[in-house]
């Protein structure tokens, strides 16, 4: 298809010399493989380009070496002054360019496009390509090469696959349309290392990611009134696999929506002493992400996949999200 | 693509009156999709047609009910001289009709169409379709529709789609070729329902498959020398969750190939007193039949998945399957 954009955006890269491109904080497939693939095509401009993440980068997410990603820790002393343009991909608002929420002042003359996929972008660009309606990011970067009649080489080929697999859970979720599969096929046969893709998100776990897992469904419950799974760590527990559990494929994701008789699953665990983080998953489309605003401030996101965290003692902040699980749940019933 | 057999397939299902198909035992949706979608197309063209199973079927494959599938236990008293013509799909050999292994003797006169994407395939068919660089049976069926210039209605798309969904892991198995992903977008634009599919597969175990999977991941041992893992279970563990262990998705699929650093992984389960039933999935592509048929009679598959099935007391069985692992896997360094 034809973004209305397209032609403004080619515009505005014409025009431009130094282009910085960024990903998102805890980044993923779809932030790197959008940023990277952007990156190729426009050092084949000729154009000087950075890429800087703000936070560190799984080497699972790199497939040329050397990275060309620079990481910066403290993105309030980066100078986007240096820029003529900047093309934010894959983020929603600036403040989670970084995992610190830093609020960023772009410099009043720094040109700004915003590609993105996500319905509750920001539009904080001089151009904004919000396309909702896509299952990834790099499906719209894919999209706009065309537009411009650019060639794929296969190092951008496997960088928009990557992007791709990543936000459609290898192709599993909803949002994976028919253009999609078009999109990967045209992909594949430019080259797109579909397999060792493939292999690294899902073949490639550390053996503690399996034990932590394992620990998961140890202390899984299932709620048959209420028609949801559960389970809660504490801290003590967590403790052992911290190293582990935030492996990019966590256990709540494998897991929590996945039981026959249940609308969602919820997973609780006491990351800091004191601090409940709560993962909600819907499993057949009830809004998880009412449970998740009514346990406080912060708490939010999607009808699939919501989260919220607070401070509250362990025992009685388990109990809180049950409680207000249940309501919620009976609420939905009545 | 164009097969050289369409037009000889296409001839004997003209000039048939009575056709038969049949799913293989232990039916998956590779199986099923194939068989139901010449169901539906071979009703479509006015033909008697009879579906049948020789092994019960899980209602996870039937999408439109009443299924026209009748589950026959005793395929030795079956009476194949009704038919003028069986179509036989997704099955190597006729020995794998049953789970007893039956040997089947079929009427002189009948023609016998087979279709198949097995290496393995014994080619006991009048005509021999078997095509091994397809990931499903159901991708064949495709292409012959194709080749015929018949339409796909919703119901077909939607059982080639399941079928070729099952036989690609959800699509990311190794054989998903760019003309998978091709006919896959073509399906969907067709109205295939994909989602209905996968939530099917992956959003539909019951929490017994859960709780199995946690014993499977708490046995579940590394080691880092001979770079594999392994898990055994003994028959007064099996027995807690027999009625769950033989779920469609098992746990050996979802974790004994996705551990870093290692080449394969094994699972032990004494399914019955005194038998150790053995499965191996290779992560790298190291070739696990190997293993399997060191095992002894019995033993055997492909490279990335194979098992093996022997008779010797339990703590007995898993030493000597430990020992082999060990020899074939130094016999590969060296």
């Amino acid at each position: 298809m034809n973004y209305k954009e397209s032609k403004k955006i080619w515009g505005l890269i014409r025009d431009s010399k130094r282009i910085l491109l960024t990903l998102h904080s805890s980044p993923d497939p779809d932030s790197a493989g959008s940023a990277l693939s952007l990156y190729y095509f426009l050092k084949k401009l000729g154009k000087e380009v950075e890429v800087v993440s703000f936070d560190n980068v799984h080497e699972n997410l790199l497939f040329a070496k050397p990275s060309p990603i620079k990481v910066i820790e403290d993105v309030s002393k980066f100078d986007f002054s240096k820029y003529d343009l900047y093309i934010s991909t894959d983020t929603q608002q600036p403040g989670l360019l970084s995992p610190f929420r830093v609020e960023i002042k772009f410099p009043k003359k720094l040109k700004i496009v915003v590609i993105d996929h996500h319905p509750t972008n920001l539009k904080f660009g001089t151009i904004n390509l919000v396309d909702s309606g896509r299952v990834a990011t790099a499906e719209i970067i894919y999209e706009l090469l065309k537009n411009w009649e650019m060639e794929i080489p296969k190092i951008m080929a496997t960088y928009i696959l990557s992007g791709i697999i990543g936000d459609s859970g290898g192709f599993r979720f909803p949002g994976t349309s028919a253009r999609t599969f078009e999109i990967v096929s045209e992909l594949t046969k430019l080259g797109a290392d579909k397999d060792m893709i493939m292999f690294r998100q899902y073949n490639n776990n550390d053996f503690g990611v399996l034990k932590y897992w394992g620990l998961i469904l140890r202390k899984m419950k299932i709620d048959r009134k209420n028609k949801f799974t559960y389970y809660a760590i504490n801290y003590e527990e967590f403790k052992k696999y911290a190293d582990y559990a935030s492996s990019s494929t966590s256990g709540t994701d494998v897991f929590m929506n996945s039981v026959l008789g249940t609308n969602f699953g919820i997973g609780m665990t006491e990351k800091k002493k004191g601090w409940l983080s709560v993962s909600l998953r819907s499993r057949t489309g009830i809004d998880v992400s009412k449970i998740a605003r009514a346990l406080g401030v912060g708490g939010g996101g999607h009808v699939f996949a919501a989260g919220a965290k607070f401070k509250m003692p362990y025992e009685e902040a388990v109990e809180k999200v049950l409680l207000v699980a249940r309501e919620m749940s009976n609420a939905k019933n009545s």
